[in-house]
């Protein structure tokens, strides 16, 4: 049994978001405490790691925990139909997840549970050198102009944080201010090359507000987190090898 | 001779776009109370029939009634040209429908008559079981929810109103609450079965404060009907037979 | 040695803009007195004359003239990336067009010098038989209009001004009141045709305030001029010669 309320639509909204960025299948999770998904990208690339705690919802029972195979680029589609005002209803039925949008109108969808097999992967386990904490806007902001030079971008924490990318014609930097920058500590300095499109994916369930906290190392997975609501995600990203 | 000045150029382009949202080419009818037009759309399983009174005009002059085959889709490229402080100034001359738009700049615009042998088709004799008023805005929502599930809807009148939409991986349901419709009455419970595509096109001239009037009658064509301006729109849409 | 900063970001932007429109690659010439440019397009029909004067920049500083190949396509969508509040700095460095936008953050941007032999082509001479002086906007809009009918389309002064375009199924004429015109002056009736893509092209770097400088004869090159903050763009465009 699994029934749960959410009045803040913007929060589930952006959690579906987080995964289907990713995943387009993946196995929910449903803990006593609240919502969980772990699972890799079909590329092996990018990890993916929501929690979005009980807390965040206005009534959340479940009687057994359990774990369901979900479609998330259907439940994405349907999430992005609920509006601000409504109230979201989730129950589980007959191998179902039952939504009910409570607004102007009452509308429920049934999405079929799919079969799902995978086990969540485990957490990768880096010694990051350097932290930063960035606004989420300046951050895709930057992303935008790497973007007409190249298809990846090295990100470097030194003695600054700076984002550059090298192509063909031509070459780009982007430098943070410090003022920008809400946290910067570095223990050694740390750079790594990554694909621009799986970037852009992290930051897809982010919003004007989002502070996003990157760790780096040197040519090591580039861990990436921001809260969403009550919940939060992690994401871990793979390095480019570069070809010298 | 036909002579005719509108201000009212939302009525206008609306009862242009009404058209051509079903057919390309057809046959208008100049009255000497209005403009009138009924056709079938290439595919039999809608029909327009659109009402355009004298009353809508500032100025209106026919001295003999006539017939004109129109290429409604150039014609309803150039009405979207209109803006609306234009007053539109329309005439018959030498063959070709001749549009003044006078604002800013006078611009003149002729479109070539097109040769048209077809008859208005008769408006379909259907006993309908019930009636349904509703705001064109929250029947839109509506449509684009089940969009998301699959390509066609059921919509059904019974103690309530509501379209249900079935698809491979989930189902919708939405349910209007009696206070978002303006007028239900039911003789016996209707449901019937139509494309999202043709339902989509029928309300593409509707606007914010159009209110719809549905009639239904189980596995029957859908009649739908809205005012433009002075004048209205009747739409005839065949219900879609469902495989079971 | 070339260094120079600008505030004026929305010139600098439509300055590119203005060449982009018409060329992928050219030669941007260097001198003391500003940056110039003179070439045709690709083919053959347009040419473009740009002159940013130094005086547009808040420095400006030139030890010798020289002139440098630029892919205007790479440097167009550079400059879009910058933002009204950014200033930038360029400079030539090492066969590399270096331009730094500072704004909230600083953002680097380099990009490569490219070969370049052509020399600018002469300005034609052409003996004008009248000039139109009218707003940018209500000259788009025309096109706009005419678009609906065909891809060319004639341009005429006369005892007036006027824009028409003649299609297979109709024709459309714009006429300019004179009180939207803020300057006519005609020797001689004055009438050519022209490709309406290539008249937008023209039209691309102007804004709504532009103020476009328009120059006729018959069956010869239209000239088409207008202010980009402190310097200007003058543009010929071949007239096409009309199958009768």
């Amino acid at each position: 049994m699994f029934k749960a309320t959410i009045s803040d639509t913007r929060s589930w909204r952006n959690s579906i978001e987080a995964i289907a960025a990713l995943i387009d299948e993946g196995t929910l999770q449903i803990e006593k405490d609240g919502l969980k998904l772990r699972a890799m990208d079909p590329s092996q690339i990018a990890l993916v790691d929501l929690e979005l705690p009980a807390s965040a919802f206005d009534k959340y029972e479940v009687e057994e925990p359990t774990s369901i195979g979900i479609d998330f680029s259907e439940l994405s589609k349907i999430t992005k139909r609920s509006r601000a005002e409504d109230k979201i209803e989730l129950s589980l039925e007959e191998n179902r997840l039952k939504m009910v949008f409570m607004g102007e109108t009452n509308r429920r969808f049934n999405l079929g549970i799919i079969e799902s097999t995978s086990s969540p992967p485990r957490e990768p386990s880096v010694d990051f050198t350097s932290e930063i904490k960035i606004g989420a806007n300046i951050l895709k902001e930057a992303l935008k102009d790497a973007e007409l030079i190249s298809n990846h971008v090295a990100i470097l924490a030194n003695d600054g944080f700076s984002i550059t990318a090298q192509g063909d014609t031509g070459s780009a930097e982007i430098k943070f201010p410090a003022e920008n920058i809400m946290g910067l500590s570095v223990k050694e300095k740390s750079r790594s090359v990554f694909a621009l499109d799986q970037l852009n994916n992290l930051l897809k369930a982010s919003d004007q507000t989002s502070i996003i906290i990157l760790k780096l190392k040197t040519d090591a997975p580039l861990r990436l987190e921001y809260a969403i609501g009550d919940g939060r995600v992690v994401y871990y990203l793979a390095p480019r090898i570069e070809s010298t």
